[in-house]
C-alpha cells in the first residue's frame, strides 16, 4: 500500500503543506512540526519519490564535483562543503576523481550532460580552452587557480597576489634566501603561485634564482620532504620556503626536524591551503587561508542562478577572500 | 546532428564495437586504439546518453555513500578509495554527509531508493536497528564498526582485537597507566573501541579505571588536545595514551609537546585509522591501520553481488584486515 503525504500529515495532525515542507528540506518549519512530521514519515514508511518530481521540475536532482583526489585534504574539506551548500537547494552531489590529468579531466568534462546532472562544479589541474564544450549543455562553474581562458563562470581567491603575500611574510621576517617548492609546469595553480612567488621577491628586492625552486609533481606530503631535503643540500641552503599547499609544507617540516634543524629558527616554512591539520602540527603552519566556505557556495549559488534563468548573462569571475594565517613555523 | 558510434569509428578507422567498448569504460583496448578512439570522440563531439543506458540496464548509475564528514581525513580517503572502485564497476558516486547523528542518518537512509541508487553504502554512527528499511529496496552495505543487528551485508575490521592490540602494544613497552581518549556512548565504533581498550587492559593485567578513559564528542584534533590536557592533570596522569582515532591522537601530540613533555617518553601515544597525516607528524603516530582499499573494493563488491542476481544468498559479514602501525610516538 503506497503511503500518500495526507496519512503522513493525518498522523503528525498538521497539513499536507507542512509535511511537504518537510520532505523538500524547506528551512521555515516549525521545531515541533517538524518533528512530528518525522516521527509520523518514520512511522508510516513514507517516501518521496524523488525522481518523478525531478522530472516535473526537469532537473536530474544532481550536481557534479570534480576534484584531482579526495584523500588531499584541501579537496576532501572542500567537497565536504559543496555537499553542504548543495543540499540546501535540493541537490545531492556526484564526485568525480580525476588525478589531476588532462586525459581523465577531459573524459569526465565530456562524460556529463542534461541527462546526468543539472551542473558541474570543476576543479581543472590541466584542462586546457579546447577541452571545454561548447557552452549551453549544463552549467558549468570552474574552481580554484588553474588559468583556462574560455567564458564560463569561475570562482577563485586571487593566487598571484595570495603567493606573493606568503612570500613577502617571510622577507618581512629579514629572511633572504626564500626557497619555493611545488614548481609543475602542467599544473595551471603551480604556475599562478610561481609568479607570486616571483613578484613577492620582486617586491622585497631579492633576486630569483632557478636553483631554490623545487619541482613537486603531486603535491604529497612524501614530495615536499624531499624537495625540502633537496633544497637543505645546496651549498648555500635557503633560510625560508614557500610551499604551494600544506602537505608540501608538512613534508618540509618533516624534513627539516628530521636534520635536526630548526622551524622557524634555521627555515621558516609557509604553506598554502589551511588544512585543518596545518593548526596542530609541530609546529602550527603559517599558511595561506582561502575561504573555502565563501568559495562553495558562491560556485552552487551560481549553478543555481544558471538553472533559474540567468543563462544570458556574461560568465562571472568571481574572488572570494583569503586571508595570511600566521602560526609558530614562521613567529615561532 | 547526432554523431553515431559509427562516424567516431570510421574517424578512428577501428570498428564499432572497439569505441564502444572506449565509451564503456572496457579494460580490454589496445592503448594505441584507445588513443585513436578518443582522439576520434573529441574531434566528434560524440557524447554517449548514459541515461538511456542506464534505462536499458534497469539501472540509475549510481551508488550512494552515507559519512559522517568528508573533511575527517578518514572518510575523505575512504570515499576515494570508494569512488575509484564504483567506477570500475561503472557507477558514479554520490556522497551524502550525516554528521554522524542518527536523525540526520536516518533521513538519508529513507531518501534512497530505487529511483535514486542501484545500492548504497552507509557508514553509520548512531543508526538503531529500528531505523533500517525493510530489506529488498536497493542493496544496502554497512561500513565500520558500529553494531547493528540487522540482516544486511556489512564490511568491517575486527574493531574490538584491533583496539585490544594498540593497548597491548601499550603495555608490552612496560606502561602501566594507560588511558583512552574517545568514549561517546551514542557511537557505536565508540563502544567497540572501548570494549577493545578494556579487554587489552585485562589481559595484561592491569586494573580498568573510569578516570582514565576521557568522553569525545566529535572525534577532532582540538578534542583530542583538550582531553589530553584533562588527562595529564590528574594527580596521576597517564604513561601512555590509546586514541580512538588518529585525529584525537594528533591533538593529543599537540597538547603533550605545549606542556613540555615528551612522546614517548613521558607518555606514549597510539591512533586508530592510519590517516596519510599520520606518518609525517612529529613525533611520526603509531595507529592502527586498517586496509582501506579491501574495505572499499569489498563493499563495491557485495553490491554489484546482490546486483547482479545474488539477492537471496544470507547476509554477509566481510572482515577485512588491519594492521598495527609502529612508529615513533611509541618507539622513539
Amino acid at each position: 500500500m503506497t503511503v500518500t503525504l495526507k496519512d503522513v500529515a493525518t498522523l503528525a495532525g498538521v497539513s499536507v503543506k507542512t509535511v511537504s515542507n518537510v520532505v523538500n528540506g524547506y528551512a521555515f518549519v516549525k521545531p515541533e512540526n517538524r518533528r512530528r512530521v518525522e516521527e509520523a514519515l518514520a512511522a508510516t514508511g513514507y517516501r518521496p519519490n524523488v525522481g518523478a518530481r525531478n522530472l516535473r521540475r526537469g532537473r536530474t536532482g544532481f550536481l557534479a564535483l570534480m576534484v584531482p583526489e579526495l584523500s588531499i585534504p584541501y579537496f576532501g574539506e572542500l567537497a565536504g562543503l559543496v555537499i553542504t551548500a548543495a543540499q540546501k537547494r535540493g541537490w545531492s552531489v556526484l564526485i568525480e576523481q580525476t588525478q589531476g590529468t588532462r586525459s581523465r579531466e577531459r573524459e569526465t568534462l565530456f562524460s556529463l550532460g542534461p541527462h546526468l546532472v543539472d551542473g558541474a562544479l570543476v576543479h581543472p589541474e590541466a584542462l586546457e580552452a579546447a577541452d571545454f564544450p561548447s557552452p549551453g549543455e549544463i552549467p558549468l562553474v570552474m574552481l580554484g587557480e588553474h588559468a583556462v581562458d574560455v567564458p564560463i563562470d569561475h570562482v577563485a581567491i586571487d593566487n598571484v597576489l595570495a603567493a606573493q603575500t606568503a612570500v613577502s611574510h617571510l622577507a618581512s621576517l629579514g629572511r633572504t634566501r626564500i626557497a619555493a617548492i611545488g614548481r609543475n609546469p602542467a599544473r595551471g595553480t603551480s604556475s599562478q603561485r610561481l609568479a607570486g612567488y616571483r613578484s613577492g621577491l620582486s617586491a622585497a628586492g631579492l633576486s630569483y634564482s632557478d636553483e631554490l625552486v623545487a619541482p613537486a609533481e603531486k603535491w604529497h606530503r612524501s614530495v615536499g620532504a624531499a624537495a625540502m631535503r633537496s633544497l637543505l643540500a645546496l651549498p648555500s641552503p635557503p633560510d625560508a620556503v614557500f610551499c604551494f599547499n600544506d602537505l608540501l609544507a608538512i613534508g618540509a617540516l618533516r624534513a627539516v626536524a628530521e636534520l635536526g634543524l630548526r622551524v622557524p629558527e634555521d627555515v621558516a616554512i609557509v604553506g598554502f591551503d589551511n588544512n585543518e591539520e596545518s593548526a596542530f602540527s609541530l609546529p602550527s603552519l603559517t599558511t595561506i587561508a582561502p575561504d573555502k566556505m565563501a568559495l562553495a557556495e558562491a560556485a552552487i549559488d551560481l549553478v543555481h542562478r544558471r538553472i533559474t534563468g540567468e543563462k544570458t548573462l556574461p560568465a562571472q569571475d568571481i574572488q572570494t577572500p583569503f586571508a595570511l594565517e600566521i602560526r609558530e613555523s614562521t613567529r615561532g
